[in-house]
């Protein structure tokens, strides 16, 4: 029987999505602002976990954060040509402050290159100062035509990590650092979602950069998401700006910047890669609440026997657990084991009278929903047996997204294949085409590149659309 | 003999304290964006602290965070009669995004009530629903004519409470304990400034609220800053804004909310409360770096022995102490010894090659410089003497500021006394004047009425202005 107000996913995908952001109470739709979302309490502390697991990593890499203006002053914007063809579209602008009209607006940073650069182009001198590795966390604004929460939002939340090198091998060493040990680590690790590691193409890459790498994870109707992204800048935005330095023989240098970004869409990568019809699903490590215990009772003698319980079971949890003890007195166990389900909270601890008496307790995994996931446990030894539950929820969360991509990953020799396989994933194929080549396969397919693999075959083949010989495997998806 | 870049604060306070934000590297001037300023490293790192400190005691008080938009529909801003007379001067206005001219500009969040206030009255149905107890994390926008680093800037961070309750003295309540509990207590405890509680006059009240707290600490020109603020709102917003609710007996009420802010001005409460002629000086608990270890050497041998003797000394300091090892090998232990002096590292531990023949270490605490603050001590039993140092350091910062607050401090009975003793610190007396006498006073003599201390005597006097009997005492200062 489907839940209420969620929309089976074998139906309507899209529908699950938006009922699932509605149901877990995840945000909420800021129509007076366009194209804006406000993230409620769920929401957010899904946010405040994934800052956490990045911002460790941001740190452990040697990276400090700081922050700049949200406001940019236009002509920036236009200092690096093809960054401003990339952003202009979508600026925010501010033309007045109290009654005063400005001469030239500010926008609001859609991303903070040029800004961030300006200051940079100040503080640097010497090699000495170099590599400078700052990470900013803020709020961005770029104008969506179609929005969808977390995934496209006019405002979202990020982290934009802005360095500066001394030279080409140094930058791209951090581009693909940040790609691997931030993003992939931390995707992969704490949200439980495999991600495959690659260079962007020429048509996809950030406007203004000279490499752009991502990570892309599949999603559970075959589509790919971006989950982050890592710019070896070259030395655009250095000249754009005058990045320079003076280097070890008293030569002035121009500088060469990198900057990646992770942003609030991860919030919809969670969502689309673990959760089922019942709700949310959030992997153990990173969700803020992992155990819940709902007691159960039918009058105040039961209650305080149970109560008394739950405070004994729980005591050794502290420090170890991520717990809740749902004591609310005006709602059902079957309400709450409901609102539990639907929030994606991992595991679900019961507590009646019956296991007071027994000395157990019934324990149910939300990775398994139904009889398959619930079981009988005694009180000894339960906070080792959670522990490793939580392990092992965390795992198979992972082991199931892998298999899924597997099984909707399937390698294409023709264009026809290609055109069917992007119905149902990703196709992966040898690709020798142009920039002209790949827009037209978009235009024919929806699908795009997402990436050209890391991890190649080595070997040679055909490309798909052109028939050239090539040692470049690609893959073809549609994409969020 | 003054340290270079930095004047000394007898001589110039104002002067002083661009020097400190600048030498010890906390922040630069955006120049480009008017009264906006970068957070460099240094500074961002006090503020990651101090956002830690507060969030933990926001939490701790049972509120969740959440993330509402950046824009605001203007005409949202003068719903609230107060509310748009206090702020329309200061907006920041969108009124164009990509092409389109906008028929109602957006206006960057000067303060979050309204748009935070369309949510919750969208949200809120029934009695259960309350207390709705919300935090948000946010930068805001609001021009300033003069601006100051941290104290005053057009862009600024900082937390905002909006909370939602049944009634008046629920609301009460919560304002409050927000101002003891999360305000007082971290100011007090982790930034070792002591404060002063109290209401805000009429003419000091946020625009909009019913009634206004504060917290007020001295800096070391006798002046007062407002350290973080707590308003009831009574029903001016809920009315404003439609926030009701259905109640036990199924009548629709008017709810009753609250806000509360603390923000980056709270760096500049830091710098003003402890530091000296020769930088900044963090307290131990707030501190990003408590102990950094400089090793002394002049010699390939020296430098393996020392750097062997470091590594032993620091390994037991794992999640006992923040701590840096400063090895870097182009610079000398005196330009190393004036760089961490200056951005406020509580203790410095030296490590020479007689060090390590003697099993000793010198320690040097940031709070007393020169001589007085500095040992030589054993290597054994280090870990266990710096945590206790750092408590003693902790303990005379808060020591030094209480003594150095009630040296400034006097009771005045006259109007000449006041005059007199605002030029040195606070002024306590008895009040029954007027708003208008007030604005006279702060015409007259640039101090106003910091608050109405929630601590009073229980006895009478006269007013100092009116000469009236009252029971009420109050705080005159000048302030920033």
């Amino acid at each position: 029987m489907p839940k209420e107000g969620i929309m089976p996913r074998a139906q309507d995908y899209s529908q699950w999505y938006l009922d699932i952001v509605q149901q877990a109470e995840l945000c909420d739709y800021a129509e007076v602002v366009r194209g804006c979302i406000v993230f409620k309490p769920t929401g957010y502390a899904l946010w405040e976990a994934i800052q956490r697991g990045l911002d460790d990593r941001i740190k452990a890499t040697g990276h400090v954060n700081a922050y700049f203006p949200l406001l940019i002053p236009k002509s920036f914007i236009t200092k690096e040509a093809e960054h401003v063809a990339g952003f202009a579209p979508e600026l925010f602008e501010v033309t007045r402050i109290g009654t005063d009209e400005l001469a030239e607006p500010l926008v609001i940073r859609p991303t903070s290159e040029t800004i961030i650069g300006y200051f940079y182009a100040k503080w640097i001198r010497s090699y000495r100062d170099l590599p400078l590795l700052i990470n900013q966390w803020a709020n961005v604004m770029r104008a969506e035509m179609r929005t969808r929460p977390f995934l496209r939002t006019a405002e979202f939340l990020w982290q934009e990590g802005h360095t500066v090198h001394v030279d080409e091998a140094d930058a791209e060493r951090e581009t693909l650092m940040i790609l691997h040990d931030v993003y992939a680590d931390f995707v992969e690790q704490e949200m439980a979602v495999p991600v495959i590691k690659g260079l962007k193409t020429e048509k996809e890459k950030f406007p203004g950069a000279l490499r752009s790498y991502s990570i892309e994870a599949m999603m559970q109707d075959g589509r790919a998401l971006q989950a982050g992204t890592s710019h070896n800048l070259g030395q655009n935005f250095a000249r754009a700006f005058n990045i320079s330095f003076t280097d070890q023989n008293n030569t002035i240098q121009t500088a060469w910047t990198t900057s990646w970004g992770a942003s609030t869409r991860l919030i919809g990568a969670l969502i689309m890669s673990h959760s089922d019809d019942e709700g949310l699903i959030v992997p153990p490590r990173l969700a803020p609440t992992q155990v819940v215990v709902v007691p159960i009772y039918k009058n105040d003698a039961e209650k305080s026997a149970v109560l008394a319980a739950v405070a004994q079971i729980t005591s050794p949890w502290k420090g170890r657990l991520r717990f809740k003890i749902d004591d609310r007195d005006n709602l059902t166990p079957g309400f709450k084991f409901n609102e539990w389900e639907v929030k994606g909270v991992p595991v679900r601890v019961e507590v009646g009278p019956k296991d007071v008496e027994k000395g157990s307790v019934a324990v149910a995994r939300r990775d398994m929903p139904g009889k398959a996931g619930k079981a009988f446990v005694p009180q000894a030894g339960l906070t080792e047996r959670l522990e490793q539950l939580l392990v092992d929820i965390q795992q198979n969360l992972y082991d199931r997204a892998l298999t899924f991509r597997a099984d909707h990953t399937a390698d294409v020799a023709t264009y026809d294949d290609l055109k069917a396989q992007v119905e149902r994933g990703f196709a992966r194929c040898y690709w020798a085409g142009s920039t002209e080549d790949e827009q037209r396969i978009q235009d024919e397919t929806k699908a795009t590149i997402r990436c050209i693999p890391l991890e190649q075959p080595g070997s040679t083949g055909k490309c798909v659309y052109t028939s050239k010989e090539t040692t470049q495997q690609v893959i073809f998806a549609r994409a969020y």
